[in-house]
């Protein structure tokens, strides 16, 4: 496609347009991340040595072309929302203007940076919405989709606002909170299970957790109890116990009781194993005594939603707008802004709007210049600002949106001036048919 | 929990077997992927001079087990089975043994190399069975969960036997085939439909594909057959048209006919958009005139099965047997070999024994050395010889296990000898509580 531009003298200024069509299985909201790592693939996008050594040894390309690859870079404007802001369906995300050629050319790295992410932070909001009050924590890195999958959804789970992760590559990466675990291959390595407890507190005698359900659960509180009193008589608190299998409900319930008439109601109950918002939430309801939840893999694919269906459209070339109009699929033609209202302190409805126009009457405008002639604004955008512009996103969201499921649909309406604008393109189209 | 070991002098001998727990819904075979990116990990594995600063600098760890972890490598020893082998629930797909804390500190890196990746190939396979003899090709790098996903799962699209990526970074990663095709902005980037089509084909003469539905799928095929007319002019032929929205079957029927009509039997029809195995077999037994597809997110997330149910366990440390107990999640103890008998063509069942034992009369062991002393076997595995490997399994497997519904379980059964293994660990266990 960009030999095909290339050759025929077609790089003018183009405008496309990133956004979500409709919303996966119980979602009404989409909470938006992957903008920091599009936005440093744009900074830093360009073809290397070896790249275009492998695009010349493929041959199907012109020479010529390959040559002018070699020094493309992205010298174009990007309107975006930050992380942490929530968008719903057709509100563009992303906005790129740019010569034809370097617009098109990044097309699958920003897809791929904002769908998978924006999946995994809505995923990580559901669950700490579920959880409530209760810490969460994230160590899903085992069976996430790839390494770049792990450390994003780690990042992902720290905007949410999760206590931490056990992926201490993303931790190192992104200077994020980590969490500590025992595995049943620990306890397993010892000649039997006080001793792996033992060693494991001598270590971490500040926030041990023990794994308790290697062999059987309830015996495994009672080693549990014989070290949590064995740590009393040096001053030392067992932070938790870990339950990873069986009903967690009754377990919990089970164990806090065992706990309590050991006169340590002060260690906690930490549960994990195949945990998500529905599980998490159903627990929550039921009252088990659970005080902290683990989750891993259903978070870290977003298994429920392991996809978005993300779009990057092209509304404006060379000052013409530029709209689809596949059934289904149609896009909204020409530049444009969101108009994000609030009234008594929730939001009250969007408006996506052309990115002329007068804005509604108190409105905030949610697509900011974030890249100007290929290079980022300063100062860029921190986890811990996202974080809180997240928090205070979801505070002023009606609650009824938030539902885990069947939630009710957000308002988002067009200008008129984008309706005009959509019925004279399709009009258009149709002519030109 | 590699502390722990470190301080307590505990870095014999460990043996972790890495298996899955079940089957993903309406699957019953697994084909085995991401042994070439685990075994790379085992060799170049290192803590950098970045990731000894972070470990100081979150100071939770003992600076003198942080210099331990300096210079660690992999010296161990991994058993495997080749990329392409067709393997079932509980088999150990890889066995590591190597002193207890380098075989520990590589777990999330071997779960997550292979677990993705068995999910990608095995989900690529399907694909492939539904589309029979037409060719498919893999287009989801958007979509997928980070970068890593999309060249993971285009290199397992190749294993599996797909016509081609295009995912051209992969291709240039792995050495695969690409493949082109046009998008709906090429169309919009352009005045008009037929002038879009007209540059594409003086592009790529001999293997244009074009996409007809951007703004009216019939109106397109119309634009499509009068491009096809001048290219016979030229003695150039159209390769195909490309369908991506609507109703499939109906409007392939049509423009199957529109294509006859204008005695161009020879352009071909290509089917795209949130396809995957169910709904191409559906396409196929309907008898719909396709004759390529062109599979992308459901395929590159696995989207109906996003994940499986990997575990790597501790299954003997110090020249002891272990296992695990939990409800629903037991170990098989002891380093073990699978071994697989065929009959008549077919393969008739697989055995999981001890390490040690006699084989079954007539049996292949599927697990071979691929690394001794931390270094690999050469030569090393390829993807061609992978993906011959993977067709040979496939005609071997019986036609029932292939079922993309609710398909039948292939025999497994443990020899005599892991049984009582097991029993006496149970008891042993259990006496030990």
């Amino acid at each position: 496609m960009a030999q095909a531009y290339w050759r025929n003298g077609m790089n003018s200024s183009a405008t496309f347009s990133l956004s979500f069509r409709g919303y996966p299985k119980n979602r009404a909201y989409y909470a938006v991340a992957g903008i920091e790592s599009a936005l440093s693939h744009l900074e830093f996008m360009q073809f290397t040595e070896q790249d275009i050594a492998f695009l010349r040894s493929t041959s199907e390309l012109d020479p010529q072309f390959i040559d002018a690859l070699s020094v493309l870079r992205f010298t174009g404007t990007a309107r975006a929302m930050n992380e942490g802001m929530l968008a719903f369906a057709d509100e563009p995300v992303v906005e790129v203007t740019a010569p034809l050629i370097e617009a098109q050319i990044v097309e699958t790295a920003l897809l791929n940076s904002i769908t998978f992410q924006t999946s995994a932070l809505t995923k990580a909001v559901r669950i700490k919405h579920a959880a409530g009050d209760r810490p969460v924590s994230e160590f899903g890195a085992r069976r996430a989709q790839g390494r770049d999958a792990a450390d994003y959804a780690a990042r992902c789970s720290a905007i949410a606002g999760f206590a931490g992760t056990s992926n201490l590559g993303a931790a190192a990466r992104f200077g994020i909170s980590t969490t500590g675990t025992m595995a049943h291959s620990f306890v397993q390595s010892f000649e039997d299970e006080l001793s792996a407890f033992r060693a494991y507190v001598t270590e971490f005698p500040e926030a041990s957790t023990l794994l308790v359900d290697t062999y059987d659960t309830l015996q495994g509180v009672h080693k549990a109890i014989t070290v949590a009193k064995e740590m009393e008589r040096r001053s030392e608190l067992l932070r938790a116990v870990r339950l990873d299998s069986g009903d967690l409900l009754s377990l919990s319930v089970q164990v806090r009781r065992m706990l309590d008439d050991a006169a340590l109601g002060y260690v906690q109950i930490v549960a994990t194993g195949g945990l998500d918002e529905y599980s998490i939430s159903q627990l929550v309801s039921d009252g088990a005594p659970i005080d902290g939840f683990g989750v891993g893999t259903r978070f870290v694919v977003s298994a429920d939603a392991p996809f978005a269906d993300s779009v990057y459209k092209l509304v404006s070339y060379a000052g013409r707008h530029a709209g689809k109009l596949s059934p289904g699929k149609t896009t909204l033609p020409g530049p444009k802004q969101v108009y994000r209202t609030a009234r008594g302190g929730k939001f009250a409805g969007d408006v996506i709007a052309t990115a002329g126009e007068i804005p509604p009457t108190g409105s905030e405008p949610l697509l900011k210049v974030v890249m100007e002639n290929g290079v980022r604004e300063a100062p860029q955008d921190t986890i811990e600002s996202a974080r809180t512009r997240l928090a205070s996103q979801l505070e002023w969201l009606p609650p009824e949106t938030t539902s885990l499921t069947n939630p009710t649909a957000y308002p988002v309406t067009l200008s008129a001036e984008l309706r005009s604008l959509q019925a004279q393109h399709a009009a258009r189209r149709s002519g030109d048919n």
